[in-house]
């Protein structure tokens, strides 16, 4: 976002205009589209130094850097509980946090399609600056670009995040030992469904919400506790049942969770069922996994059921020995089955 | 790149297959494609970390962190001297450099198109490795997305830099004062004529080159000379008008260029002059402008012109006191012009 303030150039019609190739040219109608629309919502020290990069402070000596990045590109670009800005600010601030990090600053990359409503875009800025602001974590630099009418579906947010973490903290995905037990932060399946819900057009009793939120202060909570936590990670694509598995594979462990301890809002399992979905392969935004010894489970639990959006956390299973890394389920009716990573394609652009 | 090395799966095509929509899905098939396409073409430590986020060290205390991020939008994806997989790296370590910054690491999040051919992404991800290698700043973390057939353009790739820049260093678009000289690396217009004779199907009697490639030893040997430098920057998107344009305004400072002191390659000359486009307005990769006091000027051009991409760098105007900010040219044939921002869409999809 290294553009001056421009001038000779009609005003931008939020209101009725539309994206157009030229403001991605790199010229005066660019500079003018990030001065109107995104240095105005995001503003910040940072964004204002105006550079092709950002200057930033160095964190304190004694701990690490931590950085993440991912592509958004869910359809619609709105849903219920959420649209694509919020989800790009949630989902690599929550990449970053599962580092056990304390998310610092993220980068933006807007990829445009020509025709794109202004007052769409302009919502959707509004909806990332919001979430930016709640979290404490600012946007300090961007860039926009723009492609042809047909190249993209409205656009795309690739966002990058960089945090701080202290020395000791360091949870990761191949450190769940046996006996550890497994603990969730709260229902399964409601980004997922609220997409799909939306995107089908469907309606349910009552409207799924997706659980798109920030975890960082969630774990800054839990790590607050002095617990021991192994590994930390959201259950994102692929849903639970997936990163489940990856970690049982990075670990070298098998796990046994339990059916009836997983919890679900009840519209969603309906949902699920209505259009054949598991819901353990449903993206989550808003969830995390926390793999722990079991002497510090409830201590753990109890942080993260204080946290308004970790009232319903649980514990549902535990981490054993097993050199093929399966991961197993006690169904609710009694019986064990396995629980696979995704394989179709049951759930494209869900993030 | 957080996922694992998937199993009971049939081994990737890379020959005959093309992108699926279930390649972005998070389960299997998007383990089985970033193991076999992205980890074993970036492979460091870093990237086999295997969790949401990297880990990595702090710089040493005493400067600051630089981020920088870019998406890459490049048509067509091939081009003579380069493709969109290293202009990716290039671009994104020149903005980190041109903070007078030393670049650490990339991210690198990948917007497939469902159909691209395997064989083309092995191609740009090895390309984009070597810029990566070429220029000791690795990929260290990464993420990859697929969407339908017509909703994106083959692919696209944003990536984001962080570096450290050390106390006291701080060239600035603000910092550009009245009696300071403007010096360029090279030749103009290389990079954007490329991609336009590419995409044209035009063939000249040369075949003209991207001059797309890293600056960032280029700016470490100009630090290197103690030289001060008050304005670096690299004239991409809206080429050297633009530059220049934008820093005359963020310095409140007016410019005067001599046309005949600008360096550039007599076949890219008639190329633009051919398809009618100003190459004061046309794209460079692996250029830099510098603005420096006179007295340091000849220092920073011996250092410029003895590294092996800026042996055309040239003294092209100077810095004058203006409230208007203007940017004029004396022209080769003894007049003057205003050299204006660029404002229409003549070059879309250019990096």
């Amino acid at each position: 976002m290294n553009r001056s303030k421009s001038a000779y150039i009609r005003p931008l019609d939020i209101k009725n205009g539309r994206v157009e190739i030229n403001h991605g040219g790199g010229g005066r109608a660019s500079a003018q589209l990030i001065e109107t629309l995104f240095v105005a919502a995001f503003d910040n020290e940072y964004l204002r130094q105006g550079n092709d990069g950002v200057i930033l402070p160095l964190p304190p000596a004694g701990g690490r850097l931590v950085m993440s990045t991912d592509g958004h590109v869910v359809s619609p670009l709105f849903f219920p509980g959420g649209d694509i800005g919020s989800l790009a600010v949630h989902g690599t601030i929550n990449d970053v946090a599962m580092m056990g990090a304390k998310p610092l600053w993220l980068s933006a990359s807007f990829i445009l399609e020509e025709g794109l409503p202004l007052a769409d875009l302009q919502c959707i800025v509004a909806s990332m600056a919001q979430a930016s602001k709640t979290a404490g974590v600012p946007v300090v630099c961007g860039d926009t670009k723009v492609v042809e009418r047909g190249k993209a579906d409205g656009l795309y947010i690739a966002t990058t995040g960089v945090g701080y973490v202290a020395e000791g903290v360091a949870p990761s995905g191949d450190s769940a030992c046996a006996g550890d037990v497994i603990l969730l932060s709260g229902t399964i399946g409601d980004h997922g469904m609220a997409v799909m819900s939306k995107r089908e057009n469907m309606e349910f009793e009552s409207t799924i919400k997706s659980d798109s939120a920030s975890l960082h202060s969630m774990v800054a909570d839990m790590l607050a506790t002095g617990a021991k936590i192994h590994v930390l990670r959201d259950p994102t694509r692929g849903g639970l049942a997936t990163t489940l598995n990856e970690i049982a594979k990075q670990s070298g462990v098998g796990m046994v969770i339990d059916e009836a301890s997983i919890p679900i809002n009840p519209t969603v399992a309906a949902a699920c069922e209505f259009l054949g979905f598991d819901p353990l392969h449903v993206a989550n935004e808003g969830k995390l996994v926390a793999i722990c010894p079991a002497a510090d489970a409830e201590k753990l639990l109890t942080a993260i059921r204080s946290h308004p959006i970790g009232i319903h956390a649980a514990q549902i299973g535990e981490v054993i020995k097993d050199d093929s890394c399966f991961v197993q389920m006690k169904t609710s009716l009694g019986g064990r089955r396995m629980v696979d990573w995704l394989t179709g394609d049951q759930l494209p652009r869900i993030c």
